[in-house]
């Protein structure tokens, strides 16, 4: 059914899109909006809302606002940190959507990583919205409904790259850009306020592996028409020079594999870097081996992107990783995920002695086909030193140019500005001190500081011709997501989850006459997470001793109300055990009436 | 007291110690063990246990051990990860030292950093050793022993650069070398095997702050007459090159001072890096500035290094951070802890506004001088995201050359070799990827790969003349320390602790009629860290729901052991739990007998 849907869609996009060729003939029938703009009551700034991606790295989300239009870009989730134990993912708040709903005319979406599709279940649970991304994002896309069960509610177009899309007011030109996944795209949304692009996450790669280099031309024809404003990839920001082609991983790739000679060769990379796996295989193919590949979601967008055309694997190459012992070491290369030290992972598994199909020999050629991510550095050195022991030979960090990243340095990023020349300037997706070093950065290109605006979340930016400025703010921040529950754990119990995870839970039970207030059982103290009991039965022996008195002197006065008793034992325990162990577990007294 | 033994110790050390100068006339005159060595029947190999510091970082501690004698190398502590929380440090297994306390002739410290000396208290508080080692780590020592009311009983003596002192058949004598903090050396061991050289942490500096270079001519001496084995620092050895000189930070300073202006200076820096601190308040004399300190590790390490003698700070300079209101930003400089990002450190207070004294402004220029330890890089971004956000100039990482590392890297590793020519190498302080990479070093300068050798905790490493390999191995390992809990934390509490903080805690509370079994109050249920309670009533509900059918099904089928009802308890509840949430927290049955 949304397979149907889709294709009707897509031709109806179609209908009222550039085509890939000819692009500036159509662009003028097309750009309704743009034509019919009465030039003298145009008054309304353009809003712009980030409402993830500033301040932060990943959930990235904008809305573009106009009247009574709005249009989003992106919708996607964070990973959790240190100060969320337990929490699986991070999503942005909906509510100035939810609010919104009828507004909202599309989303469209630069491309298929989780930090820019992965919240889109979670939207499309709260209100329903068409999605417009090119094929690979789409198929991404679907993979990710289906789990959730939204694939037959969802309606999804496939737009092609040079096309437009029009949203009310807005009409979006999809631009190709170079990326560590393929097809993604960024935007030039054209509005009653002017043109405004929106790069989405870019680098500038002159040699990329399935040959289509960033769209440069286009973005200086539009530069040249004169743009409004432009929000642009903030993550490599504090980095000088170019971020290298794609391709000189494929040469290391080259290099190893000869080194590699008789012994089994192992890459671990992130799944959703097609162009990588595409270059492995390449070389695989080289040297005559077999591929195997592990984990579920390399297995997983390995075969969509096989399937789509993305992924380029002669016959008889792929094989099952369940078969792998029925070849010699010689003739094989694995493909696994892990390349972040993640503990589940396929490779950690390896690593750890924990994998179905795979044993780590001596001499095993394993390439980390990947920089850890800024928090997984000890996680990454965790593997690396495992497979170490474990007698492999492996290939971190930078020994070799086994990986480069896909986002643009200081010189790309200038050189995409040259081009679309905007007016005004927001620096997207990055913590503080990329938006920082970018904003410098666009101001050294001779846009002034006035002109470049460092934002946060919630913000609501108004662009007209005339300025750029902060009005007001909407509800922003994360929404936490644990098992099934979206939005269920919050600051109280993440600081319970903290103080649990330093020092434990010390209970102390207590059953009571609900008539009398006596005790009639206990105090019974129960503790997890704080001593080893075996060894320690002595000091929960002084804590009952501690509670019973609190519990006697309470009586005695005549404290009947049960949270004062509570109160009293939660306090004259902590403070007992504070000074015996200077640590403070949760203590929680508990009172059952008998 | 501890000062009378102190110098009195001192006097005799100095007795049967090389003097500074004429070093090798005094050597041959003191190496008895050497010297007196019977040449035929020496037969037992030397043994080299490490009880902390490979395959970790820090908690540096060997031991060196020929028949009924022990010397001990450094005895560090390491810091907690995440697989460790709540637990403030981690220290070596010392269950091997006493067991054989009545063979330890003395402790040999490389310097004062806390990876080297952290764990000393813990040891004296197990066995009594004599300490021997610089001035500046004996008054480091001495300061942590206070705080351990440790320091009357201790016995430390100071030992100068040069100077051997004996301990049973083991000479050690101290060797000047460069590293981030003064007054560090190696040592050369004299045993009846031969002369090891231990380095410790260690840098070839030949332009230091205090212009002691690393005595490289004595490393050079003890290599002609012929080393038995080398254990040396494998910290940088996956880095090709040299380590920069300390000298280049304060032309970085220098410049930096400069653009300042009439903005105020914050430098945050390690505390223990005195000469660092020296270039900070020399650069700021330079241009006038008062310095004030916050922070009290950095208060602690200046007055100590300024009453040694370490720190030169003219007069009038040093001011109280309480007074810095009275002066203009353009006459200050606050040198601070922080340059880790540590949630408690004056500069992670000063980010969030929760300094008492220091309140960040727009244009102060605020310099990070360290690189982020691995593990420290989110903290470290937390806090310069949050100082920008507050309009500071923030300089970090590798803007400028605001730091250097205080370990050597391939080149001054090679140099070393190349002057000491051990007959055996053994890679110390390290992960294993350090180890390996440090190991594959010393065979291209032509150590045979059987004369390397990878080690791990615990192992006994047998030298002799003719053979390095592991025999055996002693228990070794970490043990936590958690408050005043020394190893009362192990990995059930850990454990727990993971589960408490993943998914938190559902507690069901019933009382029993104990001669019925009947259950007389409850279940109630009581949750934290688990949902929003306010929120989720009717989950909490659903689950008393589920533990009353529970014990109603038990009471039925007559099954009356508390053990079993609880087990049936926590099973049902955490199955329903699961398919309801797909969460799994900790489910704790309680059943009080009434």
């Amino acid at each position: 059914m949304a397979k149907e849907k889709k294709l009707n869609k897509n031709e109806n996009t179609k209908a009222k899109s550039y085509k890939p060729k000819g692009k500036t003939e159509k662009a003028k029938k097309n750009t309704k909006p743009k034509n019919q703009r009465p030039k003298k009551p145009e008054k309304d700034p353009i809003k712009i809302i980030p409402l993830g991606g500033l301040g932060e790295i990943g959930k990235n989300i904008t809305v573009y606002e106009y009247k009574d239009d709005i249009l989003l870009v992106d919708c996607g989730m964070a990973f959790p940190d240190e100060d969320t134990p337990g929490i699986d993912i991070v999503i942005p708040d909906f509510s100035y959507l939810t609010k919104n709903r009828e507004k909202i005319r599309g989303l469209v979406v630069t491309h298929g990583h989780e930090d820019h599709i992965g919240a889109i279940p979670y939207l499309l649970q709260e209100l329903s919205v068409p999605i417009y991304a090119t094929r690979l994002t789409i198929g991404l896309i679907e993979g990710k409904l289906k789990e959730h069960r939204l694939l037959n509610t969802a309606e999804l177009h496939t737009v092609e790259p040079g096309q437009s899309v029009t949203f009310g007011v807005f009409s979006v030109e999809f631009i190709h850009v170079n990326h560590s996944i393929p097809d993604a795209v960024g935007f030039a949304i054209k509005t009653p306020m002017g043109t405004i692009v929106h790069t989405g996450d870019f680098k500038i790669d002159t040699t990329p592996i399935d040959d289509r280099v960033i769209d440069l031309a286009r973005f200086a024809e539009i530069g040249k028409k004169g743009v409004l404003a432009m929000l642009a990839d903030s993550t490599n920001a504090e980095r000088p020079g170019y971020t290298m082609s794609e391709r000189i991983v494929g040469e290391s790739f080259s290099t190893l594999f000869k080194k590699a000679g008789k012994n089994r060769i192992i890459v671990a990379t992130f799944s959703s870097n097609i162009h990588r796996i595409q270059q492995i295989i390449d070389e695989a193919v080289n040297c005559g081996r077999k591929v195997a590949v592990s984990g579920r979601s390399m297995l997983n967008v390995v075969s969509v992107a096989e399937k789509l055309g993305y992924l380029k694997v002669p016959e008889n190459v792929l094989i099952d990783i369940e078969l792998i012992k029925r070849y010699r070491p010689e003739d094989l290369v694995i493909i696994t995920t892990g390349s972040q030290g993640e503990p589940l992972s396929a490779l950690h598994r390896m690593a750890f002695s924990d994998h179905r199909n795979v044993e780590i020999v001596p001499d095993d050629m394993i390439i980390i086909s990947a920089t850890p991510i800024p928090g997984n550095e000890k996680l990454v050195s965790k593997v690396v030193n495992e497979l170490m022991k474990r007698g492999a030979n492996v290939v971190y960090e930078k020994m070799y140019d086994v990986h480069v990243s896909g986002h643009a340095c200081q010189e790309e990023l200038k050189l995409l500005i040259s081009l679309v020349k905007p007016k005004y300037y927001i620096p997207l997706h990055g913590e503080q001190k990329h938006l920082y070093k970018h904003a410098l950065l666009a101001q050294t290109m001779g846009i002034p500081k006035a002109n470049t605006l460092i934002s946060n979340i919630g913000e609501v930016i108004e662009v007209s011709k005339k300025s750029i400025r902060v009005t007001e703010t909407v509800p922003s921040g994360r929404v936490l997501v644990d098992g099934l529950g979206v939005g269920d754990v919050g600051g109280v119990v993440l600081r319970d989850r903290k103080h649990l995870s330093d020092n434990g839970i010390i209970i102390i039970n207590v059953a009571m006459d609900s008539a009398t207030g006596e005790v009639v059982s206990g105090p019974d103290i129960v503790s997890r997470g704080f001593v080893y009991v075996k060894e320690s039965e002595q000091l929960l022996n002084d804590v009952a001793v501690v509670a019973e008195d609190i519990l006697e002197n309470c009586y005695i006065h005549r404290v009947r109300d049960r949270n004062a008793i509570k109160l009293r034992l939660r306090d004259g325990v902590s403070k007992h055990l504070y000074e015996i162990t200077h640590r403070s577990p949760m203590v929680l007294p508990i009172i059952m009436e008998v």
